[in-house]
């Protein structure tokens, strides 16, 4: 698929079709997509694994669940928060595969992180770029939850010291494109600043 | 430009054809890519500006003058700090085109951040490897140049409070590709963990 067509099709997406598994070599192909993101001094401090048990993804969703009270419970505007409740946030126990995301900082020293350490993390999240559009190419697609607390994603999943938690992807063949725009635009939650 | 092409040819550049300036209708798919990228609650948080003043470019260079000097002290191996010493690691004066980066993080609730205030940069990330990846397509690239204090960036530019540093890009045509792989592979300084 052309570069343009996968970056106006890449959708968030928490809805998927339950039956249709993700085929291994279109994720093979997305990993290696994600393999080829710029890395800063060629660190490539990106760590995938799939979470497969499912004893993990129940604890995994019950502490989203905690977190997405938590959150709710700040928002000021009754309205706002009514409609926040209504959203599919995570497809944590639905989606066909889920990968977790971790950043794995090199203890030896790193060309271009010495002044912004932060560094490490945008490599991560250009690879994860590069592994959406690989999917969207394919006809997948993910959504990115991030409404978890990091230490606890890697102590459920028995994570290395050294590897941080950028969040868990819910991966699979989407049962909706959200009418062509992000889904929050679709709801009404939030909108684009440049509409196309 | 096919997906995979685009990820496969993109790299990252430091050495630039400097008569050949950053056609704007490339810099504007560029821009329009970046926009299109995926970000927490819709917040599009990133933040791009054009740095045109001559005299901001020379402050950037000297005060990465300072970092790199300071990186290099710390490097343990000698053979390791002459090898850094002859590394280009910018194009801050010599590129036609170079772009600050900054991420903006919103004052209000933003759905997916509350748990994890880091996620506004990783939006960030994912709109500069659009960007990357729309240059490639149209036959450009640019150098993401991180050793640099995120302080001092947004200061010499005069950067909003809310707005942090993620770094400079330096955007032009390539006078080289460095014979198909990574310039810090080339020279030997680093290696992918899976060379393809």
């Amino acid at each position: 698929m052309h570069l343009y067509d996968c970056i106006h099709k890449r959708r968030d997406t928490r809805h998927f079709k339950i039956d249709e598994p993700l085929p291994p070599e279109v994720l093979t192909r997305a990993l290696q997509a994600a393999d080829k993101a710029p890395s800063v001094g060629l660190s490539e401090p990106w760590r995938f694994r799939s979470i497969d048990e499912q004893e993990d993804r129940i604890r995994l969703h019950q502490h989203f669940l905690k977190c997405r009270t938590e959150a709710e419970a700040s928002i000021p505007s009754e309205h706002r928060r009514q409609l926040h409740s209504t959203l599919k946030l995570e497809a944590l126990l639905s989606a066909p595969t889920c990968l977790a995301v971790f950043c794995c900082t090199p203890q030896d020293y790193t060309l271009g992180a010495s002044h912004d350490p932060r560094v490490f993390e945008w490599s991560v999240a250009c690879a994860v770029q590069n592994l959406w559009l690989s999917l969207t190419a394919d006809g997948y697609s993910l959504g990115w939850v991030s409404l978890l607390d990091p230490s606890y994603v890697g102590e459920c999943l028995r994570a290395p010291d050294n590897w941080q938690s950028m969040g868990i992807l819910c991966i699979g063949k989407p049962s909706t494109d959200y009418g062509g725009r992000p889904m929050l635009e679709q709801r009404g939650w939030a909108y684009r600043q440049k509409p196309s």
